[in-house]
């Protein structure tokens, strides 16, 4: 018997995946002769092929947004079901949504976890060092498979809102709105030191193997769980540790008189999430992503002037940020905001008062979800006028 | 040739080493048999033994607090020389500074590194468990050794901070004063995340070997180099490192067409001083002393009310927090002070405005050392009326 889904949920979906035989030159100058992209579509596209959003995921995301991949009552919905589905703030009944799998990814798209078919073997740490624009190109191929000329939105949270900005600047003419949420133009050195730990973390574990760890049958597990406990800290603030851990044990006792082997609930959660990830997530793209995010510079070329890097944009933006947020505070989307308006540019900012930190952006938070429907329902009605 | 050192310094100074015979009986139940403490003296006692004060270390601290060892003209001196000296806030023309290694530490006192008299083999991960009331009890038993009944004040930054006031709770009429610095009453379950993180380091470093690296010859430096970056990120504010290091790179290029091995700035500081402690430091210390913090609670036997807590001390607290601090936030002392106005004690409580986070209670930050050392003067004031 099929399961029932939620009402709001775009219910069973399938992965497609897509293979451009277009090369990529990428930033670094290598050459991508042919790539495979893997992703997932929500809704209809209408017969202008206006109505398409693009999501951008973000660092330990993929194509997998909504709705489900079987029949499995546990079966946990893709990672922004709350806010992409019939009626939600993306609203499939409205907009063709396009979430693909970022290139250098491993979740089926080409990356350092796929066959390098010049060699025949995985492609590990040789896989070519990108930067953001080599993901927008790599959508823009996708985008014009599809027959998408232009997306209605590009949206994304935390790297996929660098995405979204990066996307605004590329192809000003091929999008009519970023979304840009709990992101920032750059990172600070805290957050490359953070990241920085990550790597530490995943290179030095024995099984790393100099990054050839698929090829030898190995993984760095180990390393790569702790990497994600480091990142995880800083997608929680520390209120919403307070409220869901406090200092209770799972383990052992505070009672004086004997020796004990102490775990606290916080390191319990922290390593049950260091696991999970490490079972579904490849150390190269980590390393290889992390380093994205800290190379990133929205400005750069710009005169390290974000007011001209935003002139060049045609799209409107919406930016959001969450009170609580550590690794993206509201100031970071607060300076976007500034230069849009110094850019002359059409910009809506929230900040939404939260305690959930980070991680926010993924979670059903009323003032957020209802204000970004509200905004992806005036894009939709900009559609309808344009057709 | 002597070399010349500065003259608010104290100079050349040897440490000593007092082995207490007299039996510890530990919180965790077992008992010590004797052990060593390592310690520094800094200015005179006085006739009547009343000008002493104790300095507790921090997390990586060590009985070396001021002055120097040696001749050499690049030696750096004691961890707290911004402090500690004539004319400088805890005065040596005053007072009489004792500042001890801690028990369970890996600078000389009896502790993970050295060798368990009953095995003829490094304690390593079968030393006791400690709590902070066995450090105040050897700080006791150092301080009956020492004729002094009676400290001056018990001074301390961060972990030392929380001694301190753990000696105002044990030992009520043996202290004039408490000085505590960028602390706290417990951790908070982000800071106790963060220290599993930096223990998960080193247990999974292949040299671990279970805790007995050292009669195996071996050292988790790598992993003991990792913890030491995770906890010097929180020991510096996003500002400090954005006014340090930017984002500047070391080593690569942020130009296109061509791959690049990149490190930052702020990275290549970071595994310096990472390498720098795994250097110096145990990594069974370190895992010992993180998880005495973890456990610390200061009311927990108190019916977990600090106004309780405190209503049992009978001295005098100066309390101090650094406004960008974000592992001992400046609400934690806060918190110290109401709860000792709630108990009706005398306290003066002070934030330093400063950019450095929780580092800067090492720092010559002069709003810090001023007020440090005109409190300090009034302490040493009551012992020339006492005298």
């Amino acid at each position: 018997m099929a399961r029932e889904y939620p009402a709001d949920s775009v219910g069973l979906v399938t992965p497609k995946k897509i293979h451009i035989s277009e090369p990529l030159t990428l930033a670094c100058g290598r050459v991508l002769n042919g790539y495979d992209l893997v992703y997932e579509t929500y809704g209809e596209i209408n017969e202008n092929k206006t109505n398409a959003v693009l999501i951008c995921h973000a660092l330990s995301g993929n194509h997998h947004a909504a709705g489900y991949h079987g029949n499995n009552p546990e079966e946990k919905p893709g990672w922004w079901d709350t806010c992409i589905g019939p009626g939600k703030a993306i609203d499939t009944n409205r907009f063709f949504v396009v979430a693909p799998n970022n290139l250098g990814g491993c979740h089926g798209s080409t990356g350092p976890n796929t066959i390098n078919p010049d060699t025949g073997k995985h492609w590990g740490p040789d896989f070519p060092q990108l930067r953001f624009r080599d993901w927008v190109e790599s959508q823009r191929q996708l985008a014009d498979a599809l027959g998408i000329h232009r997306w209605a939105a590009v949206i994304g949270g935390s790297l996929g809102g660098m995405q979204a900005m990066r996307w605004a600047l590329e192809y000003p003419d091929r999008l009519g709105h970023a979304v840009v949420i709990a992101s920032a133009m750059s990172l600070t050195p805290q957050n490359i030191a953070f990241n920085e730990l990550a790597r530490q973390a995943i290179t030095s574990d024995a099984n790393y193997c100099g990054g050839r760890y698929l090829d030898e049958g190995k993984s760095p597990e180990t390393g790569l769980s702790l990497a994600r406990m480091i990142a995880h800290i800083t997608y929680l603030s520390d209120s919403a540790f307070e409220q869901r851990f406090g200092r209770q044990l799972r383990a052992g006792t505070f009672e004086r008189g004997q020796e004990t082997e102490l775990q606290f609930e916080v390191e319990s959660y922290l390593h049950y999430k260091g696991k999970q990830f490490a079972d579904q997530f490849d150390a190269n793209s980590y390393l290889l992503i992390t380093r994205m995010l800290d190379v990133y510079d929205l400005a750069r070329e710009y005169n390290d002037d974000p007011v001209e890097a935003f002139s060049h944009a045609l799209c409107k933006f919406f930016v959001v940020s969450f009170s609580t947020d550590w690794r993206f505070p509201p100031e970071r989307s607060r300076e976007i905001n500034r230069a849009l308006i110094a850019a002359g540019k059409d910009t809506s900012y929230l900040d939404v008062e939260t305690d959930k930190g980070h991680d926010a952006f993924l979670l059903p938070i009323e003032r957020y979800t209802s204000a970004f429907k509200a905004y992806m329902s005036n894009v939709a009605g900009e559609i309808s006028n344009a057709d």
